[in-house]
C-alpha cells in the first residue's frame, strides 16, 4: 500500500488545479433561442438601424413642435388630423403647419413631423385635434439608429449572453450566434464493486452513484458530461478509458484514487501524463488526484460518494468555470447559528454538511461513504483548516445544496 | 383610444398575479441524469439496505477489536493474516482469533471481524502483521444499512433535487424519478410592425425581440416555451391564437397592451376571461396587462423590448417560480455607489438599468424602446416608488443581468 505522502491545504490546490484550466477554444453556432447562459466567440456588428426609422415612442399625435408653442388648458392649439398610423403602417402624408397625424407607440414619424403630443395632452373631434401642452423638438420619438446604429459592436467576444443581449442580436435581425462549446468532460465510475443502475446487485456491490451526482454538478458548472461504463481497477482498463477519452477536456474518475494497493489512477497519470497533486487537506475528500495528460485535465476523485461530490462541488467546479469562460456562481447561502458545538481536524478544512431547523444548523455528516450525508442536508459550512472548534451558538454561513 | 384609468403599485400587482398562480399538477418520469433541478412529484422509499453489507470505510485490516487491546509502537500485537480483500471481492474465510485480514475501503468486512485497523497504524511482513494501536468494536467500518434502510423514505414529494439527492436515488438502484411537469408558456408576439428574424423588413417593421428575450427569461425561471407566430392586432387573430394554445398554463403576449385603440388584448381578456389589473406603477412597463382565462393565465406585456424584459423579471419570473415549485432565484447583486445623480418619478417603482465601472454604477437606460438600456448595462437598481432621487454617490443595491 502506498499512503499519501504530503497534502496540499484546499486553497494551493484550487490554485495548482485553475492554473491548469485552460478556457475552450472550439466553438460552435447555436440559434439564439438556445444561446442564453452561454458566451459568445464573435463580435457582433450592427448593419442596421434600430430603430429603422424615426417612429413614436407613444400614443399621440405627431406634430412640428413650433406649432405648439404656448398651448396650454386655458388656451389649446387647434391642428387638422391628417391621417392616422399603427403601428407598421407607413405614412403616406406629410405633416404640414398646423397639421397633425395621429400615431400609435411604435408608428413610423411621418415626414413634416419633429415631435409627438402625447395623447393625454390633446383632445380630438373628429379630424379636429386640440393640443393642451407644447412639445420641444424630438419630444416623444425614437430617433432612427438611436438604439442601435451600423458598426455597433451589439456583442463582443466572451460577453455572456443574458436574454437582453440575445435582445440585441435579435434587434439587428441575428437568429444564430457563435458561442464558445463546453468543456467536455468524461465521467468515469472505477472499481469492480460498483454496479450499474438496473442491474441485480451481487454480493459486495455497490451501485453507482458517483457518475449521477458528478454529471450534475459537472452541468451545473457549464460542462457537458460524457457518462462512461463501469470500468474495473485494471492498469489496462484504466489506460484504455483514457485513450477512447482523448476527445475530451477534463476526465473524472470516481474510486481508485486512495492508498489501497489496487488503487492505481496514481500509475495511469504516473505513466502517461504528470501528477500535480494528490492528497489534499480537506476532510471529507482527503485522497484527491489531480494532474494532467497533454491537454486534459484528469481528476481522481474519492469513491465515497459524499467525499466526491463535495469535491467537485469545491475543486471541480471552478476548474469548469473557468474552463467554460463563466462568471462565478451566485453565491446561494443563509446565516445560520450551529446547533451543537463541532470539533474539527486542525490542518484540514472541512467540508461539514448541516441541516436547517429555523435559525439552527445541525451537523447533518454520518460519514464520507453516506450519500444521505449530503442528500439529507440542506447546505454546508467550511470550516477553514486553522479553526478546530465550531461552538454552539456560533454564527455560520451555510451554502444551500 | 381608452387610457389606463388606475395604476396599482409593483408589490400589489405582483400579489395579485401569485394569488392566482397555481403550482403544476403534471407529472413526467425522467431519468435522474436529466432531473437535476427539477421537483420531486412523488415520494421514492428504499427497499434496500445502503450499504447492503458491512465493509471498511478504511484501507487496513479486519480484526476483532478484543485482539487489538493494549496495542502501541512499544508493544505491537501480533496478528496473522488469513487473505486480502479488495473491494467487490467477498471473503471466504472469517477471522478468528489473533487474526486479520487485510482490507480495502468499501470490501465487505469477513465474519468474525467486527473493526478495522488503519494501514497507518500497521506494519507486515508478509502474512504477519504487527498492529500500534488498539481499535474498539465498530471502529472504521459502515454498518449494513448505516446509510439508508428499507422503508426509509429518500426522497419527499416536493423535494427540489439537487445532485445529492439524484445520488441518494441512485444509491438505491433507481435510474428514474417522477417528478412535476414544467409550467407550459405559450409566447406570442402581437403587432403588424414586427417582423421575424431572418426575413428582410419592409418599411415600418422592426425584428422580433421579445420572444427571445422572455424565452430566456422564462427558461431561467423553470418555464417551458412554446413560441408562437407573430399575431397580427385583430381580434380575430388573437381569439385564434388563445384557443390554439389552450393546453398551456401561461400565455405571454407582447405588444397590445397599451392604450391605442388597436391595442385589442382587453378586449380578448374582457370578452373570454377576466382582467386582474392593466397599469403597473412601474417605470418602464406600465401598460402591464394580467388577467386569468380559465385555469390560464395571461400576461400582456408591453411591446417596447426593455420594459418587456423588466416585466418578465418582475412579474412573470415569481410567478413561474411558484408554478414550477422552485425556490427563489439565488439573488444575484453587487453594491455600489451611483455614479450621477438620478431623479426618479414619485409614486412609480423604477427599474433603472446601470453599467457598472468599479465600484460606479452609471444609468445605462435611454429608453423602454431600445434593447441597448439593457443589453449594455450590467444590472439595474429598483428605485421603490417613494423615492424619487438618489444623490451621485448614494449606495444602490444593483441586482446582476
Amino acid at each position: 500500500m502506498r499512503p499519501i505522502k504530503r497534502l496540499i491545504q484546499l486553497d494551493e490546490a484550487l490554485s495548482l488545479a485553475l492554473a491548469r484550466a485552460r478556457p475552450v477554444d472550439r466553438t460552435e453556432e447555436l440559434l439564439i433561442l438556445q444561446s442564453v447562459g452561454r458566451i459568445a466567440a464573435e463580435d457582433v456588428i450592427s448593419t442596421l438601424n434600430v430603430p429603422p426609422f424615426s417612429r413614436s415612442s407613444m400614443d399621440g399625435y405627431a406634430v412640428r413642435a413650433t406649432d405648439t408653442l404656448g398651448a396650454s388648458r386655458m388656451k389649446p392649439i387647434t391642428l387638422r388630423r391628417k391621417e392616422v398610423l399603427y403601428a407598421g403602417a407607413i405614412p403616406r402624408k406629410p405633416v404640414g403647419r398646423d397639421e397633425c397625424t395621429e400615431i400609435a407607440t411604435g408608428a413610423m414619424l411621418p415626414k413634416g413631423a419633429d415631435s409627438v403630443v402625447m395623447v393625454e395632452d390633446t383632445e380630438a373631434d373628429g379630424e379636429t385635434v386640440r393640443v393642451f401642452k407644447p412639445v420641444h423638438r424630438g419630444e416623444n420619438i425614437s430617433k432612427k439608429g438611436e438604439d442601435i446604429m451600423p458598426r455597433t459592436k451589439v456583442i463582443s467576444k466572451g460577453d455572456f449572453l443574458n436574454p437582453s443581449k440575445v435582445g440585441a442580436l435579435a434587434a439587428i435581425g441575428h437568429d444564430r450566434v457563435k458561442v464558445y462549446a463546453k468543456p467536455l468532460v468524461a465521467v468515469v465510475p472505477t472499481g469492480n464493486e460498483i454496479a450499474e443502475l438496473g442491474a441485480k446487485l451481487e454480493p459486495g456491490q455497490v451501485y453507482n452513484i458517483n457518475s449521477y451526482t458528478l454529471a450534475g454538478a459537472i452541468q451545473a458548472n457549464g460542462g457537458d458530461v460524457r457518462l462512461s461504463k463501469i470500468v474495473s481497477d485494471s492498469l489496462g482498463d484504466l489506460d484504455k478509458v483514457v485513450r477512447e477519452n482523448r476527445d475530451c477536456d477534463v476526465l473524472v474518475f470516481s474510486g481508485g484514487s486512495s492508498v489501497g494497493e489496487r488503487d492505481i489512477m496514481l500509475d495511469v497519470l504516473e505513466k502517461s501524463g504528470e501528477v500535480v497533486f494528490h492528497g489534499v487537506a480537506i476532510k471529507p475528500g482527503k485522497p484527491t488526484l489531480f494532474g494532467v495528460i497533454g491537454r486534459q485535465l484528469l481528476f481522481g476523485m474519492p469513491g465515497y460518494p459524499t467525499a466526491c461530490l463535495s469535491n467537485a462541488y469545491i475543486l471541480l467546479g471552478p476548474v469548469l468555470r473557468k474552463m467554460a469562460r463563466l462568471p462565478d456562481a451566485p453565491p446561494s447561502f443563509v446565516d445560520a447559528r450551529m446547533a451543537n458545538r463541532v470539533v474539527s481536524t486542525t490542518g484540514r478544512t472541512q467540508f461539514l454538511t448541516v441541516r436547517l431547523e429555523g435559525e439552527l444548523a445541525y451537523p447533518a455528516f454520518k460519514e464520507s461513504g453516506a450519500i444521505t450525508s449530503m442528500a439529507f442536508a440542506d447546505g454546508y459550512v467550511i470550516i477553514p483548516a486553522d479553526i478546530d472548534l465550531i461552538e454552539k451558538d456560533e454564527r455560520v454561513r451555510v451554502f444551500l445544496l
